[in-house]
């Protein structure tokens, strides 16, 4: 039976009841007045607004000496525990159901609830502090080994035992929407004896979910143990890891990529907890090598959360689906993944980010970046109305979507979508 | 002449007159009272006080609407322009003359003046957004290049190019004086078949001078121009970043060093600026091949900046040097760094923080790290009283020290210093 709402919330929304993803909002009349929120079908609930009002007094939020929504990103609020967190969802959860004080008070709901519209802005929803890029899809780790160094040699030796990942770039994760421009920069053309600089001529996404960190950090020098490293994740979103693919095959010998991702990163704009997705977790493979003790967890899972990338053409009138893949399709888990990272004694501070790496599935409609669609530009991608890319191409949009769904229940992302705009003329940089 | 002081200040001071460096102090009596400060001599000025009593009022600062070193970093004050830093560099100077405000009166000096002892805390000077390491001198990537793919292939196709470099991790660097743990983590030796759960072995330093970037922040998508990438350069610092050679070279292939790296990196505490250094600018040779048009400066320059690194081992009496090497050995320069960082649209933030990479010179007793004085653990590095190593022992301080020094001139870093402590018990990793 399904929970009674005050709140019209239709059947095939991101935002259920079951869902209660934190964001950060602002109105097109005072933009700059960020403030945290939640998101219920077509409202959103003033979390700011929520916490002045006593509303969210549950039996923790009561003991806290300070207030939690009140500044310009969610990271005070990422900041308490699992616990913390999970009374806030249910609280509001109460305050949709019908006879609420939300539901009765007609004053108090103006307040704080406020209808969806183009006028709402969203923000990136916490301040990140640094963010890590893993590589944890079996999948997409061996297309990319095929394509570099054939079927032989395409899982590197260490891939197996380690979840792979490297620092990525903080300053440029923005938030869905925001307009991305075709980065300029070093390639070195097969034919070519030298570098050029080049606008970057294969420009690509990736399909990735990333995690925020909560909780307490741990001490610098003391690792997070496999599992209880779940408490330290807030909730996902997911992420367009934009690829500069001719600029990154060009740097990224020895050191990693560079320039060939640190142009941006979009991410969707609302933050998706653990509890509304526990329903989904499933059981992965066994896997064979086993993990070293540290990696071992109790129970091997991930979450099952489908998620499909959209190419919308410039010109186009509608979007074309060009990936369906699945969150389930990792090999190394988020516990896995945050446990790797804290080993060495890492500190893992509430509002990093940790991203999957691209998460592609065993069906070529399932792979999660145009290199492995086009395998590497060799083979033309088909669109609608008779367009077709390898790359994508200056004007067109990317967007990404996700969302969990089982007995009638759907918990989803909404949207992680960007546009590429035209390099910047030359002269601007010498 | 030199100019006469009411400061005391002895001539192998690191902080004379010329210098006045930008850091962020506490005491002892109340250490979460951080707040921003210069040093000269033996003594502190602590500038939130100094700002709070006018003696900073510049032609420029006059015209802010808001003060700059109120917080407990120097990010506000680094997010001005250079003018701003010079501006207050002169103020501070003129403060020291005899017959000046702080000298004449005593009660303003009494709570401006604070002499440098043991009961002073000095803290990380800004709140760092994003840290990066470059790759920029050939040495060091000659030596590492021979060691792994030997003399023919020892500098790859790119690093002429490009100032290679990657993304490190924020949240562990650290101000000198910090014990850093002995990491765990994964390692594969040589002749076994699997990787191991094990304390590194191969504990290393790495001799770095690291840049603060100031300024405001380019918009996303745009480039710094590398002949305007000076404006963007706050200052300098020592730094040490920690090496788990073992860790790292069985982790780096594909995406670089990563746990081999985060656990720790130390910076020392006085950010030196760019207009005590400009009397030790020399020229660098011109390169080859030629840079691209966007890393190619009118003047290609660098610092003529002594580094020394010591190692005081566990039991011994005193400290022993390894390193003597200097800032001028870098083939690509901050401008060249920071430009190339940019060059995508990357956005940089006054607070970030760029490193130089390992500075070795081409005589052997000027290589920057352990890995490369005992040629990858070949050979014994002989210390006093009969002490010998190949890396890090536990309990090993090793130090680091910077100066330029010309005509009777001496402008230094102080210490970036930092003590292994041993690897936790294995029973904190699961």
């Amino acid at each position: 039976m399904e929970t009674q709402t005050w709140i019209q919330i239709s059947a095939d929304s991101d935002f259920s009841y079951h869902n209660i993803p934190f964001g950060v909002f602002s109105t097109a009349c005072n933009k700059e007045d960020a403030r945290p929120a939640t998101r219920v079908g077509d409202f959103i609930i003033d979390l700011r607004e929520a916490e002045r009002q006593g509303l969210l007094n549950g039996e923790l939020f009561s003991k806290l000496s300070h207030k939690v929504f009140q500044g310009k990103t969610l990271n005070s609020f990422m900041e308490l525990t699992r616990p913390h967190w999970q009374e806030v969802r249910r609280t509001i959860q109460s305050l949709l159901h019908v006879g609420s004080a939300l539901d009765t008070n007609k004053e108090l709901q103006s307040k704080v609830v406020i209808p969806y519209t183009d006028k709402i802005i969203l923000h990136l929803p916490a301040q990140i502090g640094d963010y890590t890029d893993f590589y944890s899809s079996y999948t997409h780790a061996y297309n990319v080994g095929v394509m570099f160094r054939g079927k032989d040699n395409a899982i590197q030796p260490n891939w197996l035992h380690i979840p792979i990942g490297y620092h990525g770039r903080a300053s440029t994760v923005v938030v869905s929407g925001t307009d991305i421009h075709r980065p300029r920069g070093q390639a070195k053309p097969p034919t070519a004896e030298k570098p050029i600089f080049t606008e970057c001529k294969r420009l690509d996404y990736e399909l990735e979910v990333a995690a925020f960190v909560g909780g307490p950090a741990n001490k610098m020098g003391e690792p997070v143990k496999v599992d209880s490293a779940e408490d330290r994740v807030f909730g996902f979103v997911l992420m367009n890891d934009w690829s500069a693919r001719d600029h990154q095959a060009w740097e990224y010998v020895p050191l990693g990529p560079f320039n060939g991702k640190n142009f941006g990163t979009t991410i969707s704009p609302w933050i998706v907890t653990l509890d509304a997705l526990e329903m989904f977790r499933v059981d992965l493979e066994p896997q064979n090598p086993e993990p070293l003790p540290y990696l071992k967890e109790k129970r091997h899972t991930s979450w099952d959360i489908n998620l499909e990338v959209y190419l919308h053409a410039d010109g186009n009138t509608k979007a074309d689906i060009l990936t369906k893949s699945n969150y389930k399709y990792m090999y190394w888990n988020i516990a896995q993944q945050l446990t790797h990272h804290s080993v060495g004694g890492c500190i893992l501070n509430a509002g990093d980010l940790l991203a999957s790496g691209t998460i592609s599935g065993p069906q070529k409609h399932e792979f999660g970046s145009m290199l492995e669609l086009s395998w590497q530009g060799t083979e033309k991608i088909a669109l609608s109305e008779g367009k077709e890319r390898t790359f994508i191409q200056d004007n067109d949009q990317i967007i990404m979507k996700g969302f969990a769904e089982k007995n009638g229940i759907r918990v989803g992302f909404g949207e992680c979508a960007g546009k590429v705009l035209p390099a910047l003329p030359e002269n601007k940089y010498y």
